[in-house]
């Protein structure tokens, strides 16, 4: 069987998130149906990661095993046809028996977006989450740094699936203004649920006054999800970079 | 009566343009209802520009005279309170007696938008007008320069409400490329019906090689509609200029 990894872009707002769920739309749901009209055949759709509600994304990655021969290059084309608007392939490429779209992922980036502009903007709606008051950006890049390194991030998570273990290795942590627009962008060898946002959630915070950066740490390290900030909304969460071992 | 000029941003998806059409959704009339609730009278609210259905403003001025005593700094929020969320009263100013967002207007920007990329981007549905081959926007930017300076547009107009001249004067005409979205912005001192869509699409022409950059003049002479370039739709287009003598 070929095991075929395709790169999509969506948009959120229309779905009840990747993982499929009955009777709901997902984006998982979209991409199996469009495959298994085009490879006319059953097949199981592997993601790189279980976005929510709302969460777009810039890239993303997922895999599937077919016994169809349908040239690489014809692949998108012909999912894109059978796919809505707001869900698009950019890329197929075959990759090695073994590879699983989230067990093969070596690295994963999240961005969020704050529109911090004095009034929301109509653009931006469902693409950003609206902060009316004036933030410091530079006090978040400050604290920002604190989350950098292999640690424990049971403090900001939410409790869904069971892990084995929550301790991930962030590489990067970091963030920007452009005019209105806050970036913050988180890249790990692996998110827990929720990981990214209640990161900005709590960069959040030390904009507001609420917790101050040398008190990251600590908050990391005792575990306690109620000390760090909130989980911010779904809207302002793009997926922005994933990346394996082979080529995809 | 005071006479009050406020500033928006708005997504025209949703909406049938900016003018009253009975039993239909426009920018106008929802803002017309928001600011009669607001200040408890009729009103009439003029715009600076008729936008098509799907057109989006960054930014676009309108007017209203009203006998109330509100604040200016208290009505852009009174005003959003009552707006759907994709139209934003950005802020509110006094004008003079005469002032009109139409008739006062010394000059207008509008900003064409083509996503070039290989594949559709579902994050600029509805704010892009989709290309997927590769545009050569230096071309582009060579063949803008014609339509620049006093000309006769005839030849880039629909037909829509009579008007007395043709004549505009153009202060500006550019290409520029971002990443995978090319822009085409055009200032002028007023604009005729689908102008600006279509000197996008005489631009997009020359690109394709249906139009010779040098040929823009004497379509433009002639007058014929049929010579230049399609109306390009309206998804791409977005107001994002508008000015006049006096601060609004």
């Amino acid at each position: 069987m070929r095991n075929i990894a395709v790169r999509l872009r969506y948009c959120g707002t229309n779905y009840h998130g990747w993982q499929i769920q009955k009777g709901l739309d997902t984006v998982c749901g979209m991409l199996q149906r469009a495959v298994e009209k085009t490879v006319e055949h059953k097949v199981s759709v592997v993601g790189c990661g279980r976005t929510d509600a709302g969460v777009h994304a810039e890239t993303y990655v997922a895999n599937f095993r077919t016994t169809s021969r349908i040239p690489l290059e014809r692949l998108p084309l012909a999912l894109n046809s059978r796919l809505p608007e707001d869900i698009a392939v950019l890329s197929a490429a075959e990759v090695g028996e073994d590879f699983n779209a989230i067990g093969s992922c070596i690295k994963k980036q999240y961005t969020y977006r704050i529109y911090n502009g004095a009034v929301r903007d109509p653009l931006l709606n469902d693409r950003a989450m609206f902060y009316p008051v004036r933030l410091d950006e530079r006090l978040m890049q400050e604290a920002a740094k604190h989350f950098i390194g292999e640690k424990d991030f049971a403090a900001v998570r939410s409790v869904g699936t069971p892990v084995k273990s929550t301790v991930r290795r962030l590489y990067d942590c970091r963030v920007t203004r452009n005019g209105d627009v806050i970036e913050i962008t988180v890249s790990a060898n692996g998110f827990l649920y929720n990981m990214a946002r209640a990161i900005a959630g709590t960069l959040l915070y030390v904009a507001e006054g609420k917790i101050k950066a040398e008190e990251i740490d600590s908050i990391l390290e005792s575990g306690n999800r109620t000390l760090a900030g909130p989980t911010l909304p779904a809207c302002g969460l793009y997926m922005t970079g994933v990346w394996y071992n082979e080529e995809v």
